[in-house]
């Protein structure tokens, strides 16, 4: 195999891999995307008493068959950017190695338990894939309406924080470890499941002041759960007067063979990032 | 009976059936509606225990009798619309249809519970009689506004399911079959009753990490829930420049006799869907 | 005693029972409005059991003087407007007579039971007195804003219960009574506790398939809890373009002799439903 | 030690302890701010049972290191500053001397769960620190937008409190104390419960009559939720024309030596509140 042979063979199957505008592109996508949700759906079956013991043989098979796809699709991706590195490190080549190792990790740790995590973590690669898609201008939109008002939120998220240990500490006091508030985490966590409306009902305040405090924490959720949504909703309402519609530049699938950068506007002949030339050459 | 008096026999239903701009197309659809949600509430009664053994004879008469006006009813609609293929085939028509045969098909099929769910399914009906009434522009405004934020509310829906089966399966491995925790479907069950905030306490964390896990879900529940409401409410406050006022429009209930659209303004003369007359010839 | 004098002996009455503009008028309020509060606490502390025993006496004779207040005042705003009828058979003069009976009432009726909950509906007397302070500008603010999005929240409830139904009646054939869902209304009721995000957890799905629909319908819960939300959100964002800060212009307490009437500005003379003059001669 | 030297080396503690624009001063805010949550988790590990018997005794002098250092603490901020009393009736003065104390009262009072509570209280300290972050314009605009909403938001709350009262009347006069509805209080305490959608499930009605009801105050709950929303979502969209970017202002973390008010701009001279001169003459 010539050099410039290996180039271009190597030049498709970065092309393959990492983008989605050509046919292969998108066939390789759907067919990643099924495994790894079918991947997911097996560490779920797997779970589950009588299943594992009636199929668990075939739940094996399909795992080995998995992990030799995600191995070889992993040394693909590695060989076929030219900064491998920039890759390896970056937080999809974590999720993706990730992804790969649990059977082979499995030789060398008994206990299968931590292993399950680890193999419900490919799920986050669903990202990668939609991250291509249509819907990309859409989650955009969201993730910028959430980011714009973090600030908002983490002084809100403190708030109620502050307002959950002093209550669950009075909850404490006034219940005490006979009702089921055995310490003050614990009436924390009521507290948190009580101010949230999720209202467990595992422990429940039995006397009349507890039962009056819970009262108050009930209507003061009620009251402050307006104002996360109201953040949001004026967040998002909010039209950024000289803003450019960003998300209507049409932006390919590409990804530089030199960082790994995405985003690349249709009519970019270099990297955003590092200047590269954005065809294999 | 000539040719020319059939027709005007069946153009006659034909306005008394599928429309509400007349007197008895009115009161038609008044009995209708009534018949429907008497064919529910029977349902809804059979079930009860003690109303079964009681008044058992009286609900399977009228089951029949309720079965034996919506045949007629179905016949009607076929024959006094030009094209019965399009009305047969319609979302409606289809409706129309399970409606009517539970009871015939009671006489095949000897577990009954099934056909209680193809029973309630009468109620969806209910939405074509509210269609023509003047809660449509309510209705339309509505459904306009969550199929325009619908992109962005899978885009979040999607975001939650990803997040709930790692957050299950975190739960599966710190909890265990031993507090409730009996499997990972399971405990993405859990997840979502605890991120929607329904919380319904029939599995709850014992464990102190897993009460700590759970109150991080819960925080996240709660601030996330500000998400689609924020969607919607923008969505609906959002004023279209341009729009006409669509619904400002008086829109009456004729139904083509040919293809069986709806939505004619008064003025019209032909049917915007196939260009039929909308006059009965 | 002349007739002159008996006019403003009856005047003077009539201020201070229906009007809040003189001190004795602001007086007789807040005296009012404690002993209905009284009232309401004393009903609620006779149905502690603990209570009944101990202070019996004391709540009996208490009722006794509460009853002579309320009788006497009636009796005062039957006789010191013009037109009895317009306030015996208003909302507010029908709340003032079933305040005002349930003692009289415990001579004839031997179930206690029922007379509570008349008591209770005392509490409904608060919101005349409050109708006359600073909170009527916020209080009507709160009340178009509800009015005017009344029609889309009919539909999204009626949508919510048809939904409820179809859901319910599919729950009861999965689970069945010997998981609790005795009935189709049972389920019924269990799905609406599911929708609204209560979640009381006195029923909860066993099967696998009963959890998995119980998902997907918190899952809607969730994502439908927006479209009130967002309703309300955007009528009260919503500016009308043309109105009239309608609740600046300063609005007395003084209520019409002949009709009852309320709301009159200022600078009226005579009354805006019935045309008598506003001073009572 | 002359005069001068005692004025510069009390302006120097007074600058350290009190404001944040050298770095002495944000060091020592850091230590306060990791001291205080110390304290705070110290709480709540001592309330843990398994914890008090292995660690008590590390607990317990951990908690008088911390006394020790508020005691120091609280010295200087009173020698520091000119006017003592003005900062002693704070309300932050008084938190201070409330944090301080709990150690001391534990040799006059024998039962130490009151203390506790105590304790908690000194997570209050920790806004005074956060009030002189980044985080203040956005914690300002929070506050300001439930400022502004808070007599729509009493009104409602109002509301809400009286239909609690009425159909927990009701519920207690149909499901009755054989089904948990003990009394009326109970009966409120389970229908704020079901409003506020926490739903615990302790007391859950059981009679047909009981859920119907139920039913219905679930909906109206979840129909009203959207009123609170909707009114802080308001509130934060509205933009006021005219209002300068108040938190645009630079303002610095100085506090008048006289007076102890804060928010002076950087170009201040004077307090704007005594009229004192902000340099430590």
């Amino acid at each position: 195999m010539t050099e410039l042979a290996k180039h271009t063979w190597k030049s498709k199957i970065h092309e393959v891999i990492y983008e989605a505008d050509t046919p292969a592109g998108k066939i390789f996508d759907v067919i990643l995307l099924i495994i790894i949700l079918l991947s997911v759906v097996l560490v779920m079956l797997e779970s589950v008493a009588g299943m594992q013991i009636k199929y668990g043989d075939y739940f094996y098979i399909s795992e080995w068959i998995i992990t030799i796809f995600f191995t070889i699709e992993y040394i693909l991706r590695v060989i076929s950017i030219k900064k491998a590195s920039a890759y390896v490190f970056s937080f999809y080549g974590l999720i993706d190695f990730i992804s790969t190792i649990p059977l082979y990790l499995s030789f060398f740790i008994v206990g299968t338990n931590a292993l399950l995590t680890i193999r419900a973590l490919r799920l986050l690669r669903v990202f990668r894939i939609l991250k291509i898609t249509r819907y990309i201008g859409e989650g955009n939109k969201l993730t910028k309406a959430l980011k714009d008002s973090r600030p908002k939120i983490l002084v809100f998220l403190f708030a109620v924080m502050i307002l959950s240990v002093i209550a669950g500490t009075l909850m404490y006091i006034v219940e005490g470890p006979e009702h089921g508030f055995n310490s003050i985490p614990v009436s924390v966590y009521w507290c948190i499941v009580t101010l949230t409306t999720v209202g467990f009902g595992d422990i429940a305040p039995v006397t009349a002041l507890g039962q009056f405090i819970a009262m108050i924490i009930m209507v003061l959720g009620y009251g402050i759960i307006a104002v996360p949504t109201g953040i949001v909703s004026a967040e998002m309402a909010k039209k950024e007067p000289g803003a450019l519609p960003e998300h209507k530049l049409h932006i390919n699938t590409q990804v530089c063979h030199n960082c790994g950068a995405r985003k690349h506007q249709d009519s970019a002949k270099y990297c955003h990032n590092c200047g590269n030339s954005l065809h294999y050459e």
